[in-house]
């Protein structure tokens, strides 16, 4: 039903919009998908935008939006039927107004994540979101995906932060609803069902942003804990005493820090041994409290209720860093040993001991493997991840992969968990969302694409199938 | 082509559903609309009240959802057309679960938000929204509405406290979506459409909501501003200091405080003369820092920066109820004056002292008034509400009080503001949605109530017209 992108295409075009073919149009970051296009095109602006857009429905073109890349799912590139226009955000980079008192700015789609902050900073305030794959992450494709990260449980993901969106609708309309308001109650919520669709309902071209005061005071701690289970109990304690204050509250096990040793062993650890269990805390509070403080406090109550064994709380702006930095280096020391298969899981928090119990079990009853299951832990994230054991190649495992990974995401769906808690559906778990997602909300879900894109051209393929 | 519920639809409906006719049932909070009522249905649960909604579209008969009959645009009932059938969430009252530790409740739509609010206090945790209405109002309209009210600024409206959903589509059936995660990225976000849909797309039934911790410190302060301006500095000022530690930032005007001198002579105002601004702070903060030691700092810091005249921090949880009494009694010394127009609107905040100042201006032109202007000032969301000069009766002003709206309205969306902060469209505001909004906007709302609603049996008159 659709067409490919062709040369009878890019003459319907607005002058100058297309770009020549590169690989970096195509890539993913994992390097397993190569994605197809036709056509690569970069308009200057929402109206530039949309008039591509409307040249793709005249000829029934699929259409690709592309921003940083940085998916981990699929949604950015389609590997088969005809070859897609590609839609780069790339020349729509500007932040386009900031207003720090108010707390807000206007960035384009195209603008990396990392501008973006630059952009508050240098205001003075904070834009909250922090993903590793900051520099690259462009705020168009953080919206569409409802991008997470470490802050999620003081700031909100993505979506908590967006206050309006300019977007490109699949009929090659403009929705300017780039308003700075906290409140607005006049008619149905758009902009939260553009953001999180993954590109398959049109196209978000600039967005204004939530900006949050920085904390007067700041402190890092890296608490050794027997458990997930009491690092939840030691989360609950924090967020009694902090007011709201625990900025980020991240699990590190101790297959983690061995991958660490192996992968970085001139990283130093804080702790001589390697604990089972490790939580990162950071809180931002307000002045005249000092975090050191805080985290004293907090050490010796969690201490006093048997939650806490060990700890350490930075005494420098260079320490806070480096206990950052052994939490941010845990992916890279994953790439390093060669994940069976990985997992981006939530649970309600009161199921993850339960599920990290269960599922040590279950994997262990299909094989000998390591697991190393880190991540957001205050927000009940967990990165999930199976390594072949000592000595054995990933390939040992082909054969089980699939069925390790359905084992896990079944034990999640019945807790009442998520197989997708923030690297969204993509292509890649569209199948998942097709066979673990409410079916009235599946219904619904198709309805709104057929009635927003009756031609299927946005996107086609991810997250609906 | 929609029919009235009568005899024949009352054959269909499942056993038992079927209550007396009552005033309650077609009442609005300010008496001015009476609305129809064919049949009133009050199910037990979602499968029942799913079983009236396909009885109500098997015979194309319109739904009007009723909660606790609150809202003040008239979405929860209609005045003309066919009778509808009144679907009350009366009997589906119930806390289903609270889970402390996770910080999740869920709850029936027929809750009072009291109720959710004091299922929350007792195990320790806070359902953060609070409204004047909230001994009334319901979960399931709160919701519809995406209600707001006082704690906004730091806990979000209705929607921000939503995690999942449990609703009646308009096809009858039912969306099981009650999930307690704090992150999800499965497809479309559909809880955020029925949120603030106003019952034009569904039903819902029952809710997941989010409990947030209690502050370990609290303490409320007034404080005298010169004028809007001067408040939003010293709200800049608080914020950096508090580290997201603002619950509240209310403004008062001089007028409210004189309206309440007549309205209520007995109560104690903290200061002697009446000052043309205040503005009521609450905080909640981490234990080891006092909310006393807080709030003066705020008022010291304030001072020098030329920001406050005069302050008082409440000594006592007595005094600091005191203090909010005097806010909450506002609305209620207006109605014993007797506005000609109100306008619940929302500026971005750099916007509100200019509006303030313009509006002031461009209302005397119009006529001997006295403004009342109050509210969320943290929030952008002003309550600006129009009031006869001294001596003079509301019925003189009755041939300009609909310019008079209008003026404001134009005012307040020229400066990128909302004519419906947190109110919602319902039926009052339809015309001036279909007027203002943006028209790529709207026709993307259209579209999906179409696709979601093709009878357009759910609600109908109401947001969309």
């Amino acid at each position: 039903m659709l067409n490919p992108a062709d040369a009878a295409l890019a003459a319907q075009l607005p002058q100058g919009v297309l770009r020549d073919a590169a690989p970096a149009y195509v890539e993913e970051p994992r390097g397993r998908i190569r994605g197809l296009a036709g056509l690569i095109a970069a308009p200057r602006d929402a109206d530039e935008c949309a008039a591509v857009i409307r040249a793709c429905a005249a000829a029934r073109v699929p259409v690709v939006p592309r921003g940083g890349g940085t998916g981990l799912v699929g949604g950015q590139l389609v590997a088969d039927g005809p070859a897609p226009l590609v839609l780069s955000l790339e020349r729509m980079t500007a932040i386009r107004d900031v207003w720090p008192e108010e707390g807000v700015l206007i960035a384009e789609s195209g603008a990396t994540l990392h501008e973006a902050r630059q952009a508050a900073a240098a205001v003075g305030r904070q834009f909250p979101l922090s993903l590793a794959s900051q520099g690259s992450a462009q705020i168009g494709g953080v919206l569409s995906t409802n991008a997470g990260g470490v802050n999620v449980l003081r700031y909100g993901n993505a979506r908590a932060l967006c206050l309006g969106v300019e977007a490109v609708l699949p009929n090659g309309e403009v929705m300017r609803d780039l308003k700075r308001l906290r409140k607005d109650n006049t008619g149905y919520d758009l902009r939260d069902l553009l953001i999180g669709a993954e590109g398959t309902l049109g196209i978000i071209t600039a967005a204004s942003l939530v900006l949050a005061p920085v904390p007067a005071e700041t402190g890092v701690a890296m608490m050794v804990v027997d458990s997930p289970a009491a690092a939840l109990s030691l989360l609950a304690l924090a967020q009694a005493r902090m007011a709201g204050g625990v900025t980020a509250f991240e699990l590190i096990s101790g297959q983690g820090l061995r991958f660490l040793d192996a992968a970085f062993p001139d990283m130093r650890q804080p702790f001589d041994s390697r604990p089972d269990w490790l939580v990162l805390i950071e809180v931002g509070l307000p002045a005249g409290l000092s975090a050191d403080a805080a985290l004293e406090g907090l050490f010796t109550a969690g201490a006093e209720a048997a939650l806490v064994r060990d700890g350490v709380i930075a005494q420098s702006g260079q320490q806070a860093a480096d206990l950052w930095a052994l939490r941010e280096h845990i992916p890279l020391a994953n790439r390093h040993v060669g994940a069976i298969a990985s997992h981006d899981i939530s649970l309600p928090l009161s199921e993850v001991a339960h599920f990290v119990a269960d599922a040590g079990e279950a994997i262990a009853a299909r094989g000998d493997m390591r697991i190393n299951c880190f991540g957001h832990l205050g927000d009940g994230n967990l990165h999930y991840n199976l390594f072949p054991a000592k000595g054995r190649r990933r390939e040992e495992y082909d054969d089980i992969r699939r069925d390790l990974s359905h084992l896990i995401h079944e034990m999640v769906v019945a807790r009442g968990g998520s197989f997708s808690a923030e690297h969204g559906v993509g292509r890649l778990k569209a199948a998942d969302l097709a066979r673990w997602g409410d079916p009235a909300r599946l219904a619904a879900m198709r309805a709104i694409k057929g009635a927003l894109d009756p031609l299927g051209i946005m996107n086609p393929g991810a997250v609906l199938v």
